[in-house]
């Protein structure tokens, strides 16, 4: 058999758009990887290694990368060096790509300034026992402590967007109830973010339920264009979902190169969304994404291998090259 | 933390319907794992280990088990105690399960019926390229070989079902022409298929393609309650296929335990939909598939173990238990 015929497509090959989906719609995809995806590795990777990765996520066509958090490196070791890398990538928001970085209080804003962010991310609950478990305080003060960094930040005329977790369920308290979900995310807004970004941090969303959370989120007053979506693939249900977002109205979705990054609250669950399967469904249904798949997945290899695991994405692994360790 | 409350769900906790999805809709699975699954394995399972499977996904509630083929043992070698295995399974059969078996052409036919097979299973392609490398012969000489086992069968009072591989695209052709796939399927139904089975061998559909192609198949004048739809995961949107496709009207899906099987001419593809994804995304939009999805996990994680490497499928690894070398 002729090994060139065998190696599998790049890209879909011939695209058909889906039923209801208006031709030249556009989507945005904020790529967390940098961020979202390396935060709960244990080994700490040097700053020339984040940077190559935020380097070569832009030069693969990503025009949103979520670049560092300034939580207090007590919290998470991983990401001491947001300073060093956030500037050292500061050229590629003058070439037009943004570079948010999460940001969990006034303490964090100010460092962000200093290092030239400019736009911010401000992270919440949609639950009570995740706010206790990951900021030992009840949901009112996760608030409180998120609202005057989206109030200055907003203020000094930067674009924030306010994270949700846990936005379909949590492993203690089971399925999040939809109309809460909205109203947090009300909170959100009011407070002063522009968007929000929905996540399903244990990947228990399934379609029907997108569709549910965000009518609940519509019957609340919220636009979906202020609304991303996030989602895990624990149960094999990202892209399925994605497309349920996508049908209703949501044209905004967060994933990770690779599928880096996971739920250190649910020991099995695989992580997050990969950005090669998000960008081959949205390529498949004729939705340009300007993403290069094969350096993408290039990228994310090199990855997959500094931190000794292939990346979980099927894309990535049907890209990897022929014989390489990450497949 | 309380390691009890981060087990993961076992099902989704809180069904929500999709627009459009009428109440009480039923879905048929036909589980291919213990023949297109198998079949691609190079190390020959005893005929106890396939029968344990079957009769284990029997107990995980499937109601559709495609059980082996008479196909020649010098074809498919794993496949050679495909009397041995139906007649061990043939309570099943009794207590409702449907058993298909895959049939290449008369002296396969003999073989089945002699060893009691009630359903039927003829196998082509919609590709040229395909058709000449599985069968050394043209599509016209495939649909030949295919036909009096179907007229047969059919004349014996048996379900007959027309398998067709490469429906989305081939490694050799690209992209298969939508009205091709619609042609031969209706020459199947005409030679006395009740059904068809539009298959994605390579994994190369996204939700757009699946509407198309249905949309073509309809316009064939064929009934949507005669097709079933077969996707693989090797780009990661075998899921969000099942959901294009039931949107469309399709009622009918194949899956495979844990993901097993692939496609031998593309060496980096993963495997058959997993059946344990597909029934958490039914179950996920509401509709009851009447399979308790631990115990097909536990069946899945069995044959992982034996074929030594671990099950594709999410939902498997997010149901594997905790310290299981199969995850």
């Amino acid at each position: 058999m002729d090994p060139a015929a065998t190696q599998p497509p790049s890209r879909p090959a011939d695209p058909a758009s889906l039923p209801g989906l208006e031709a030249g719609t556009r989507v945005r995809i904020v790529e967390v990887g940098a961020r979202d995806g390396l935060q709960i590795e244990r080994e700490i990777l040097p700053p020339a290694s984040k940077i190559a990765l935020i380097r070569g996520l832009a030069d693969a066509g990503l025009r949103c990368i979520e670049a560092t958090s300034f939580v207090s490196p007590r919290w998470v070791p991983q990401l001491a060096d947001a300073e060093e890398v956030l500037r050292a990538v500061a050229d590629l928001g003058e070439r037009g790509v943004e570079l948010p970085v999460l940001v969990p209080n006034e303490r964090g804003l100010e460092r962000a300034l200093a290092a030239g962010a400019r736009s911010i991310e401000v992270f919440t609950s949609a639950t009570e026992s995740f706010a206790m478990r990951n900021w030992n305080r009840d949901l009112a003060g996760v608030l409180a402590m998120a609202a005057p960094v989206a109030a200055a930040a907003r203020a000094d005329g930067l674009p924030v967007r306010g994270y949700l977790s846990m936005c379909w369920g949590d492993p203690w308290e089971g399925p999040t109830e939809p109309a809460r979900v909205a109203g947090i995310a009300a909170e959100l807004l009011a407070m002063g973010c522009d968007s929000v970004s929905l996540g399903d941090t244990i990947g228990v969303a399934t379609a029907g339920g997108v569709h549910r959370l965000l009518g609940a989120v519509t019957d609340a007053g919220i636009g979906l264009e202020q609304v991303g979506l996030h989602f895990h693939d624990t149960y094999g249900q990202a892209v399925s979902n994605v497309q349920a977002g996508l049908l209703a109205g949501v044209r905004t979705f967060d994933s990770s190169a690779g599928g880096m990054g996971g739920c250190p609250y649910a020991e099995s669950a695989t992580g997050n969304l990969a950005t090669e399967d998000l960008v081959w469904f949205l390529e498949g249904v004729g939705i340009d994404t300007g993403v290069d798949l094969p350096a993408l997945a290039r990228v994310s290899a090199e990855m997959a291998g500094q931190l000794g695991r292939p990346a979980p994405s099927a894309v990535a692994r049907a890209l990897a090259p022929h014989g390489s360790t990450v497949r």
